[in-house]
């Protein structure tokens, strides 16, 4: 009787699905800001190499903006909830992968440089490296104790901050890997990971590159990023 | 030289990771219902039955106001320039996957009832179906041709509208996957269409369990979804 009741209900009144303006009604054109930031972060919006010049604002007031923050909250939030969750195996086999840029450290001080400005600018903004020492160093500095250090470099290994303990990964460039996209790359390192007897619980970062792929995790936790694609 | 000088920049100012509140800093805690969507369209939430008690409100407002219009217009838009880009075999065996239930069409009427609350309700959030004889007659009247039809219930394949060409598929409560997720049946389902000859060339839904798994397509397209989720 109540679904009865129920089903005789009129409907809400909703809005057309497509926005209309104007006497001809023509459908308006142009990126909504908002909405190209759903499609970057869905991965539905693949291969950008810039951000739209009309959402350079839009981008740098997020990043700087309160919007940002809550997000990364959220995602660090669900994060802890789920690892609380775990019931670890004791054997050190049970392992989370954690990308760096923009996961476990934030490059939020270049990016907002105006020289940088969030990604807008195409000589600066995904080309330039950190140093991996300096990176380590700045991981310290955050608070994580940096117990294994994996690399296919031997530069990733030695110098400063390297690590409780170093294992070395075949290197890609001697083998058929070159010129592969980081999440084949990340996927076959994974499956080495995986193969060597680890368990991926869980597999954290801000590119859905690091978060697809094969041995993706038992659970995938997506940072936001507008600034940059990495295929 | 323009490098140099770009490095020696200062950094802009830059709000703190963390938002604090107070003379004492302490963080606000409680759910940022714009975060939680970020959250959820990026399935760094998972499992979740009912739409947050305080976000009711805004997901209503996001349902029926511009954003979920702009949101699917910018995936509707880069599948269609993916589409468009495509060079396609002519053999019949090049295929889209479309999920119907807010994607293929919109179930926004239902939703909006003041009963069911987009997903607020317990009693109606997710359980309510509609007979699949009357969405394959919204599909037609909405435009579609349906050109093939499959599934692995005979009730699928009969009535009216049932489409040019039916395929039966096994029928899932009698083999092993009795109890499976939506993400594991329709992985199987998309591996026999492969297996069968099929290139899945694009794939769109609302759910991630529509997009993950295996055999998930070329390329994926991910519609906004804050009302439900399907594991």
């Amino acid at each position: 009787m109540q679904a009865t009741s129920h089903a005789m209900l009129p409907p809400r009144q909703i809005h057309l699905l497509r926005r209309n303006s104007g006497a001809s009604g023509h459908w308006i054109s142009g990126i909504d800001c908002l909405s190209w930031r759903f499609g970057v972060e869905t991965n539905t919006i693949q291969g950008w190499r810039l951000v739209p010049e009309n959402c350079k604002d839009y981008v740098g007031h997020y990043m700087l903006g309160k919007q940002y923050r809550e997000d990364c909250d959220v995602v660090a939030k669900a994060a802890l909830e789920y690892a609380k969750s775990l019931k670890l195996a004791g054997d050190g086999k049970d392992v989370w992968v954690l990308d760096i840029d923009e996961t476990a450290l934030s490059n939020l001080p270049y990016y907002a440089r105006s020289d940088v400005a969030f990604g807008q600018d195409s000589e600066t903004g995904t080309t330039s490296l950190v140093y991996k020492s300096n990176k380590r160093k700045e991981l310290v500095k955050t608070g994580y104790r940096i117990l294994g250090n994996m690399g296919d470099q031997w530069s990733d290994l030695l110098g400063s901050n390297i690590g409780n303990r170093t294992f070395k990964l075949p290197d890609p460039m001697q083998d058929s890997e070159t010129g592969t996209t980081s999440l084949v790359y990340k996927s076959n390192k994974r499956k080495e990971l995986v193969k060597t007897g680890y368990r991926i619980l869980g597999n954290m970062g801000d590119q859905w590159s690091d978060l697809l792929g094969s041995n993706i995790g038992n659970r995938t936790f997506k940072l936001p990023d507008p600034m940059y694609y990495i295929s």
